[in-house]
């Protein structure tokens, strides 16, 4: 039996070994500087804080710093922030009951001031990739890291307020505010579908790149660009198109979104949780 | 700071990325029925086995037996008990004291009965290919499993004693009697090499099987079959081809072994134990 922190980094594993990903580091593509193999070591790198998420006596967030700082040591910088913050009540909820959209709700609404210090915390550990904070709030600024701590505290923020505040412009947060249902809903096609489930996770990030707009793409290229290229995932996904059924159609969206450095990193992060909720609670298996 | 029993972790995943590796499942490369997702999922159901081998309360059978169960929850079969069987001693050396030959031979001579009775139960969790087992000690046929386990008492044999059995025509079985020398050979070139370091384990894969032949093809293919092999990888090796180099070269010889079925697995489990050294003594990262 496979742990559910162990559960989680397999999901970690398998969403970059899934490929064609477009615009991502996947099995067949490495970025400039950031490799397949830093993906590995983050991975393992942020086990510990994995295994910190499933107990329940340590913070939600305190648990993420950890499994942030652990992701960090490997020089290829940010690889799975996002993914953990998405797996981080995930885990949570599993480990301390079923994983289900009402559960992970119950983790976000648990959260307090101090998961919400440690989440600045983990910016200390590695570059993240942010949009600028809300004009009227610039203390709170995630790059400040542990800096802004005191901010934190004095607005008396938990780490479900922060990710309500942003839930507008990043969808990482918004999930968090939403019990987590794009994961969910992924995670039901994941385990519905056959064939190997590295190819299922590469159909999942097509399906939810279709469905919305990356985050990720609009902070650093624009609200256009990010529709363009869900555009073309939905283009893509309506005419029939899969990795079993046209793998060189995906395989040209990815080359082209690579070249361009167009990089749907937030929709990544969610099939990373949708992966981990097909393992956890669907029972499915390499 | 990784574990010992993380980078024993890491060391399989790294193993398994180096690309191309071949005949080997490797990131570019999967075989028929068996996945580079099993792989992944193997790397980390061993990981309680690789925690137990790092403890020094827990034999090295025990140990070895609870990384193989793990290892074996995932479809795709028999993916990595080679190389957690060179990994076994070495783990169990770094864990208590500097990661030497020496004191891995001194792992190995300490060795119990137990151990090799653990070492018989751990062929009850996977399909491992072998060959016959000597004339004269048909019960002593590790495809037996657990049933062997009264014939080994009854001879009172350490598992150093059945590796050393075994030693002349199984390659781990010969690193086992000779302090693992070539997977430290091995990893002193990844850790004095620079590049991607999936890249060095391909390089040191090839290199491996330049120099000796691969055990795992003799025993499927015939000796004539290895010696072509290696030799092969021996001229690639003295025409300076190496991935950085020349890799479609590699990727040829790769490609051919593939459609013939030959697959040098012995000489890939010494590079996970050369991966692990370079991790765990060197201090490489990706």
């Amino acid at each position: 039996m496979y742990s559910t922190a162990a559960n989680a980094e397999l999901a970690l594993l398998l969403e970059v070994a899934g490929t064609p990903k477009p615009g991502n580091v996947d099995r067949e593509r490495d970025l400039p500087d950031l490799r397949f193999e830093h993906f590995l070591a983050g991975a393992v790198g942020a086990r510990p804080g994995l295994d910190a998420l499933a107990d329940p006596s340590v913070g939600v967030g305190e648990g993420f710093e950890r499994a942030v700082a652990g992701m960090s040591e490997q020089s290829g910088g940010n690889t799975q922030f996002g993914a953990l913050l998405v797996l981080a009540p995930l885990v949570r909820a599993a480990a301390t009951g079923p994983c289900t959209p009402g559960r992970a709700r119950e983790v976000v609404a648990a959260t307090t001031v101090e998961d919400a210090a440690a989440f600045y915390r983990s910016f200390d550990h590695v570059d993240v990739f942010v949009g600028d904070p809300p004009p009227d709030a610039p203390d709170l600024d995630v790059r400040r890291g542990s800096a802004a701590v005191p901010a934190v505290r004095d607005r008396d923020l938990t780490l479900g307020d922060l990710m309500a505040e942003s839930a507008d412009r990043d969808g990482v947060a918004a999930a968090w505010t939403t019990g987590f249902e794009r994961a969910f809903d992924a995670a039901d096609d994941v385990a519905a579908a056959d064939g190997p489930l590295a190819d299922r996770a590469a159909d999942a990030f097509l399906a939810l790149l279709a469905e919305e707009p990356d985050t990720l793409v609009a902070e650093k290229h624009g609200d256009a660009v990010a529709r363009e290229v869900t555009e073309r995932a939905s283009d893509l996904r309506e005419a029939g198109v899969s990795v079993a059924t046209d793998r060189d159609a995906v395989d040209a969206f990815a080359d082209d979104l690579v070249d361009r450095g167009v990089n749907p990193g937030t929709t990544a992060d969610l099939v990373a949780g949708a992966l981990f909720v097909a393992l956890e609670a669907h029972g499915v298996r390499p």
